[in-house]
């Protein structure tokens, strides 16, 4: 497959995803501030931002009201009490974990809510009920994505299979999704063109969502882009689990469409981001993620290792390897 | 040009290159322990690193001894002092930039010194003194390469004509160095296919320094390495000027050489590095380099701007453009 543009190509296709409340949720229990969240979707607006999540619809049956932030959720009335009707161009997007949602009840039909998007996050094993929620979304009126984490892990015949499933459903996209931030550029590049040819034949676009384990999610995103990948998830100052994400920062200096604007992002870091960072939220690249990516291990154990404050890499990586 | 083998093939062609003290220096002006460069000159070597550089081979006619460590000048008996007759696989290696050494008398000829590689850095326009001191190294018995820096400021007919230069001389590699950080993957296999290229005709080989404005310098380091690129710069936790390079600890995880061996590394980092963090050295990704990467500029001004705790990145970047 060949490169889609150059580095002086607006491509009309390319669309930014922020995921700031969502994956850096994951580093603070989505405990932000109103006025953070404010400030956030307000800089997404004039950056020129595409679509902004704000965060996931987990059960409440199932997660504590009282350990995590509203964020977990996503009341419609606590997004409304940010966006109004989102009189804007960007879309409001929410995340559904297979398993760990109530989606049938939880996500309102489409006429009744302020979200524009709903996406599904899986794992390869979990399709059949991923394609469930797919469809209940797409039928109450939502674009929908399906997001197949952890693929570095999982055996290729198994991922052909979960995307012809994806294929054939109602999704309108699919998610490429380095979920440990273990995949290097040359692999990113041989996923794209195999989930592109998957699009190309059941009419979906394609997303990707990068982790900075290895230094490598901005150049993955972009690396993916240039293979024809649309949506293009980043969080602002790369703020996500563990090592983080590809940085809005980066990204939007990156792409030539003059509708994206980077003082904004700028402002919004300055005034924003840095305190949450003082306030002792921890994310970024770091040894312990790189062990972990290089492993194609999930982060948790290095989440652990940098939360106690340990720097003893050599003993760290001995016991990954056992793992 | 296609692609040079895939992500199981061990290349012999590649080398791993220290230059943590060199570049490294330019954030504290060369003031390392004697204790940190011994331990660095063990660590490599037990790591398999093919070669060390220990500094610039810069005129004390020009500098202030008194305002440097002795890195910046290599004098013979400082290197002897940590390697002795360097009995190792590991080669020796000095920077010297036109117009800021006495190489003629600070070289000694190679019969006289532990010192394996002398690497010439020049600006295009300083393209005849450079292979001056190519021939003088090379006369005297060094493996020599020349390395043209801030290629990305410079006309792609004066890059031709350097190349040209240089592939005619008796260096025995050519760098590819992207000072300002500015290059993007894809046009780094560009340039790269293009030196290569040039290696090729003149039996030269071709090395990568990068540097880490935007997140690339692995990225950048190892897709130049896809290409056929053999000399990889990296420095301990990418120490280096402004946002640092690409990083000993993420490159020797990538390659799959098993001379290569991750563990001193990440002992001598745990050990040395994380202390010369503490005792004040700032360099690495930060948002004001990826403005100035971003703009193609020299990082100068946003190693000011961070020395000087400054976070009104917007204002910044507002008077980078008036630049």
């Amino acid at each position: 497959m060949a490169q889609k543009g150059d580095l002086m190509t607006v491509r009309s296709d390319i669309k930014v995803f922020d995921a700031t409340i969502r994956d850096g949720g994951l580093v603070n229990n989505f405990m932000f501030t109103d006025e953070f969240i404010n400030a956030l979707y307000r800089a997404n607006v004039k950056a020129g931002v595409d679509y902004m999540e704000f965060g996931y619809k987990a059960s409440k049956e199932l997660f504590d009201v009282n350990k995590f932030g509203k964020w977990k959720f996503c009341d419609e009335n606590d997004i409304r009490a940010i966006v109004g009707d989102n009189n804007s161009d960007m879309k409001i997007s929410v995340m559904a974990d297979v398993g760990r949602c109530n989606y049938k009840d939880d996500i309102l039909p489409k006429s009744e809510s302020v979200i524009d998007m709903v996406r599904v996050a899986t794992y390869v094993h979990q399709m059949p009920a991923a394609i469930d929620m797919i469809e209940d979304a797409k039928a109450k009126g939502y674009e929908v994505t399906c997001n197949i984490m952890a693929i570095s892990n999982a055996k290729e015949a198994d991922i052909d299979q979960a995307l012809e499933m994806v294929g054939q459903s109602s999704a309108d996209g699919i998610y490429i999704v380095d979920s440990y931030g273990s995949l290097y550029p040359e692999q990113i590049r041989e996923i794209a063109d195999k989930y592109i040819e998957i699009g190309e034949k059941y009419g979906k676009y394609i997303g990707m969502h990068a982790h900075n384990n290895q230094q490598l999610a901005f150049a993955n995103t972009i690396e993916a882009a240039a293979r024809g990948v649309s949506l293009l998830d980043c969080t602002m100052m790369g703020m996500g689990r563990g090592a983080g994400n590809c940085a809005t920062e980066l990204l939007l200096s990156f792409l030539k469409n003059p509708k994206y604007n980077i003082f904004p992002v700028l402002k919004f870091i300055q005034d924003h981001m840095l305190q949450v960072k003082e306030t002792g939220a921890v994310w970024g690249y770091d040894i312990p993620y790189l062990l972990t990516g290089r492993l194609n291990q999930h982060p948790s154990s290095a989440i652990d290792y940098i939360k106690d404050n340990k720097t003893d890499y050599a003993d760290f990586y001995t016991d990954l390897l056992d793992k």
